[in-house]
């Protein structure tokens, strides 16, 4: 086997790459500037020795705290959970969320092996004690897995005396009300909003 | 800028890859064993350093001469020019032939300043009076510029005496005679075969 196939096979067990993917990655490298291949294979080692969770929230860092827990312009009363780092990721590429985070690094999921334990509920809840919060958003998925997240996390939340609120879920914008799903449409009646008239 | 959005833009100049494909590929490393990033990582680096074009066919290859041009199985009568390492890669997985290859290593295009010295047409020239062939397979993309090199190919092969063919153009197998392109259907026409009764 050479490194030439070798690499594609490498490339084909990321997501979302499959072999012919893999395979004009692989083409692609050998004609680019090898400036390229060169940061790719540096950064990639890098990426694992260098980033780790963050020590308050649990986001990505290259530091001990990450940018946005360090950051003393955030409204560290305003508390969002969410279940990947990524998720954070979306939520700040939107400019719109102000607060800190708390990333649970997965969602309940019995069959894999993910409950409370697992993503580290417990240590949220101590996180809590020491936090004066005025608002805590759960931003799980709107998935099964998620909705059961964002339950578990409202039945131990409640007792903490916040103001507990969700994401919105219903049409998305820019979206067709022939084209959405069922549940899509259920919940964006059962959260319809009045016109402040 | 940290490692993770570093990673994120080198990924990202990849072709058909994505800001988003992107951003999925790092969070994937980030959590997938170590051993897979350091695999990529190395083997990105030595893809560059290791593989070079056949001295002969300028198939890409780890040797002086690539598998194909060293394997003394091979009917080295026949010689198929396809234009680029990864069309040979396609062939050579249909295991439906048994002759050599040329690798232009691209096609013509007076607009990207690709002529007939850049794709080292007159060094297959040369090659050809070395070897004694029976039949040269044109197997260049369907497309404008493939059909430009092909043409031109004819002209300087023409002299050479030897049998010239080139791949059938026409319907995709599995394919429907209502979604195929004009120029296409065209092609089906005017190569159509006959049935030996």
């Amino acid at each position: 086997v050479t490194v030439l196939d070798q690499l594609i096979k490498d490339f084909s067990r990321l997501p979302g790459i499959g072999n012919k993917s893999a395979a004009r990655l692989v083409y692609y490298l050998l004609k680019a500037d090898p400036k390229l291949s060169e940061k790719l294979s540096e950064n990639i080692l890098k990426l694992k020795k260098c980033i780790r969770p963050c020590a308050v929230c649990g986001n990505y860092t290259e530091n001990e705290l990450c940018g946005i827990c360090s950051d003393s312009s955030r409204d560290k009363s305003l508390l969002c959970i969410v279940e990947q780092s990524q998720d954070l990721a979306v939520i700040e590429s939107v400019n719109e969320y102000n607060g800190v985070y708390h990333v649970l690094g997965g969602c309940i999921s019995p069959l894999d092996g993910m409950g409370p334990e697992q993503l580290g509920i417990p240590a949220l809840l101590k996180r809590l004690d020491k936090e004066s919060l005025r608002e805590i958003i759960i931003a799980t998925n709107p998935t099964v897995e998620g909705d059961t997240t964002a339950l578990y996390l409202l039945k131990v939340l409640k007792e903490k005396n916040i103001r507990i609120t969700r994401l919105a879920s219903g049409l998305p914008v820019g979206g067709d009300l022939e084209y959405a799903g069922k549940l899509t449409l259920v919940r964006s009646l059962k959260g319809r909003i009045e016109y402040n008239l």
